[in-house]
């Protein structure tokens, strides 16, 4: 199971599908999850996406895609954003909702979930200055978090450290977020037997 | 300098920038270009793009993007397609427009482009069965040739075979060719200084 989460500026209410960069870079945060979950004319059934939405009007909030359950999703940034509309739609004052097969949301901010994943799983921050990741020893079960263009805050870099959060790198230059989840998928499939 | 040549159905006429999709994948297309130019907070100023346009209603046309002159482009799909439906507009019943800083396009098919690059440079075919990337000498000037969602023609295929160009694999999963793109600038830069 590989598990990326994704620290974002995405807004928590409603937004055009028109201006996706507009709404806290929407067609960052869309990119990321059509590149963690899609590959050509297929699905990677073993990932979970959670985008931790930080943007206006009430934040936190965690989307959170399921590759095993989703339905009717496609690649590109439209069709993904429309699931996210939905799904911050659907969850109005509630705590959780499945939206829809696959897709919840959740009252949940950043520390919360990774305080929880950390419990369970192997945890790692991607960050240029982390161990190469050719090296690196991944768990069966583990979860990336990745910070967006704005890479995270330093209160909350600071905050992972205290947890013993190991840091991977996949090099100096500084990659979108979309593009390091396609590495860390590349990585892994040339170490197994299906690449 | 990293060229790439992508061989896509993408239409050759006007199009909706509400149906990317339904535009011969022009998200797609988009994505490819995005991954060839943009990093986070800045381009590869030593990229072309070359996208081969073999949709209706007249193929061929090749739009070219070259990032080292590019202005005003952003890398979400909506923005990037909008300088494609631009250079289509632009284009007219001439042979040849920039219709942008950097944006040229062209009547000019896949075969015809790739006989020209292959008189100048290295000119390589990523595909599964190829020779594997890491151990592969990249010529400091080449340019890559990458299918789209459908891969290339039986006969185009067959074509390069003929013209002798080389093989290069990234495994055996079939990436989107906008995560093609990705691997090889990752497996370029992990051997550069840079990274």
């Amino acid at each position: 199971m590989r598990e990326f989460i994704i620290y974002t500026h995405g807004v928590t209410g409603p937004f055009r599908l028109d201006d996706l960069p507009g709404a806290g870079r929407m067609d960052l945060i869309a990119r990321c999850i059509s590149n963690a979950i899609f590959i050509s004319d297929a699905i990677r059934r073993d990932v979970k996406v959670y985008i931790v939405l930080n943007g206006p009007p009430n934040p936190p909030k965690t989307v959170i895609f399921d590759a095993a359950k989703i339905k009717r999703t496609s690649p590109d940034e439209r069709n993904i954003a429309s699931h996210i509309r939905i799904a911050l739609e659907k969850l109005g004052d509630k705590r959780e909702v499945e939206s829809e097969p696959g897709i919840t949301i959740k009252k949940l901010g950043f520390k919360e979930l990774v305080e929880e994943k950390i419990r369970k799983q192997q945890v790692i921050y991607m960050h240029p200055k982390g161990k190469n990741i050719r090296n690196f020893e991944f768990q069966p079960k583990f979860a990336a978090i990745i910070g967006n263009h704005k890479g995270l805050p330093r209160e909350v870099e600071e905050y992972l450290k205290r947890m013993g959060v190991e840091t991977v790198s996949v090099g100096k230059i500084e990659y979108f977020a979309s593009q390091v989840i396609t590495i860390i998928h590349y990585e892994l499939d040339s170490r197994s037997n299906v690449n």
